[in-house]
């Protein structure tokens, strides 16, 4: 299966340490070839040497709108409908705000109940903050006819951060904007493995998170999508001079910019852009819809070893069992779940644990191999058969987020 | 002058290019020794290596806190008062926001007519989203006058970044406690290069910057500080995982972490944060007395050069004579001003311009000596007396900002 591999030359393209299986790309991902000589340059030339002069003559100055261009591809968005900016949470508290301004009158987010909690919490902030807003955490087969006259928005993550269920959001989309309401997706867990089609499918807004299968590291900074139809009338909330129309006037009142870059607040990150920009071109190469087909491919096997290995017995596999409904990533349910991680790490297969009983299996397309989803099943056999999750050993190790 | 420099052995701890001036300290510092090779460590195995284990065996999750923590010592915080988060204004929008909920009732936010424009804009942001804020953006000599019983806040820039002017924060943050407003300074402009004293003064509230004399390299994330009396009772709007009392739980409520820790929103900025812990150490290193002397030093010696050399024939002094109401920042005002920089930086000398007529020149005193000062003011002299500044190639230069 690997020598069939149409993208196995993009492996190259990472730096993955010998002996791991490294199955939580949808956590952290891995780390670009290009990356280090990349952060070299920018931090011993452009900073070191160029120091000041670089914001202009090295680019930084619109790092984040080009960086926010390379990743719309990627997402179905046009390159003046994207900026890197902030944190994900930051990114949402601003459009989550806006979309409250674009819906005036209106004073209800709908979300799920299952959301990353993070979403809900910049949700429930929004509301503490600006008073007479709801918002109403819904089971997900319930939120359809949870939209009526009283929702702003629609907030919802595209891929479920526990079991991996894809969302669909074209069809959720269409029922928010039937009920005039503003849809709103978080793509942290799709962006650069599962297609996205903001514009065809017509979404207002969406954030997504840089350090997943964006690959730019830790804490990597994120994005944020504004369709063109409603950017000139979009209000962010957090002005800064970074999102001003002439920031370098040094003008005391605030004008906002036209298009995306309104979004933008205070100076962007530029050494995380940088390495965010190398993250991107990594997954860009490689194409979305070549990198899904794998992502499916590689989860399919893997579901398919389980239950062989397994046939049902105490590993309940969680994620959705149709690929079409399914990300690039794979939960299991087993009582000694947060143990069998451990063993597992122990054994160089990493993948991630949430309480009480989940082991998460993200299957970065751009770097795994067929061969790591065998190795994969055989270590979770291997521990799960000889009961090595129960020895003292394990159970004692520091508990790895 | 050089030769009898106690902080000589400090500029050894930065890396700065062969033959170039480099008074631009105080827009983005230096880059320092350590941070090639820090960086070159965590992408290559804290990252590369270790990926997401690193989290916790790196310690990349508490990172922000102890950051923050080497930070207090140079603004005169406790180590549980400071946190590195996001940037300037988004920091500034949480805790404006946060000074309005601690005084409900009062409904206006005093500042400075000449405060940074982005500490303007956020002020502008939280009073358009939440309503019924008055923004009063008052002339400095008539600030005091203006603190009265509606006044929630009182937000002050310590270091006038135009003229370097340094505001008696001690005075101030009386007197709006007089009045029952809470007391907010961006000290973007002074930490890292002159002595801060959160705690002595009665601060309340604090922000700033981490890539000026702090060193953290180009849109280095920046940090926040609020007193320890306030803490338990500040609510941030901007909620996001890292703030919460228990990020890995993924409980569905939020629930503020105690202490410092919740005025963080999202996924720490990892790559930034090792970048600037290397630029506050080169700094702490030193420690502020001696830097702040130092840094009067150079700014007295570069005024009396200037006043030896043009006598104010043409070259208006606009910052404070007095060293003691001045930051670590001399500003002169000529007609010609962006000519005269292009001229200067063409020189290798680089101050900065700020429209319409002002030159900074900014001196930070951890690697800067004596004889830039002097070398400073004779590229100036050559400029302005060989009028080299009318030349059309200095003319036709691209803005350096």
């Amino acid at each position: 299966m690997d020598a069939a591999d149409e993208l196995a030359w993009c492996r190259d393209e990472f730096r993955l340490p010998e002996g791991i299986v490294y199955l939580d790309g949808n956590s952290l991902g891995a780390l670009p070839r290009r990356t280090p000589e990349r952060l070299r340059r920018l931090v011993e030339e452009e900073w070191g040497r160029g120091l000041i002069r670089s914001w202009n003559t090295e680019g930084w100055v619109d790092l984040a709108l080009r960086v926010g261009a390379a990743i719309a591809p990627l997402i179905g968005a046009g390159g003046d409908e994207v900026v890197v900016a902030d944190s994900t949470s930051v990114n949402l508290f601003k459009v989550l705000a806006a979309a409250l301004r674009l819906r005036r009158g209106r004073r209800e987010i709908v979300t799920d109940a299952d959301n990353f909690p993070t979403d809900l919490y910049v949700a429930q902030g929004v509301a503490d903050l600006l008073g007479g807003v709801e918002v109403r955490a819904i089971p997900r087969a319930r939120i359809e006819e949870a939209l009526d006259e009283h929702v702003a928005v629609l907030m919802l993550s595209h891929v479920d951060f526990r079991t991996g269920e894809l969302l669909d959001a074209a069809a959720l989309t269409e029922a928010a904007h039937r009920a005039g309401a503003l849809a709103l997706w978080d793509l942290a867990h799709s962006a650069g493995a599962v297609p996205v089609r903001l514009d065809d499918w017509g979404v207002d807004l969406a954030v997504g998170c840089g350090y997943k299968y964006l690959n730019g590291g830790p804490g990597a900074p994120a994005f944020a999508f504004v369709a063109r139809r409603l950017q000139s009338d979009l209000r962010q909330p957090v002005w800064g001079w970074f999102g001003h129309r002439a920031p370098f006037d040094f003008s005391p009142r605030y004008l906002p910019a036209d298009g995306i870059a309104r979004l933008q607040s205070g100076t962007p990150p530029v050494l995380g852009l940088a390495a965010l920009e190398c993250g991107v071109e990594a997954v860009a190469r490689a194409g979305i819809e070549p990198l899904r087909l794998k992502s499916v491919n590689l989860t399919e096997l893997f579901v398919a070893l389980l239950d062989q290995e397994f046939g049902g017995r105490g590993m309940e596999v969680v994620s959705p069992r149709d690929a079409r409904r399914r990300g690039s990533q794979v939960s299991i349910r087993h009582a000694e779940g947060y143990a069998i991680t451990q063993a597992l790490i122990a054994r160089g297969v990493i993948p991630d644990f949430r309480a009480p009983d989940l082991i998460r299996f993200g299957f970065a397309p751009a770097y795994l191999r067929h061969v790591d989803v065998f190795d994969a099943v055989a270590a979770l056999a291997e521990v799960v058969w000889t009961e090595a999750w129960r020895r003292p050993e394990f159970l004692r190790r520091a508990r790895v987020t």
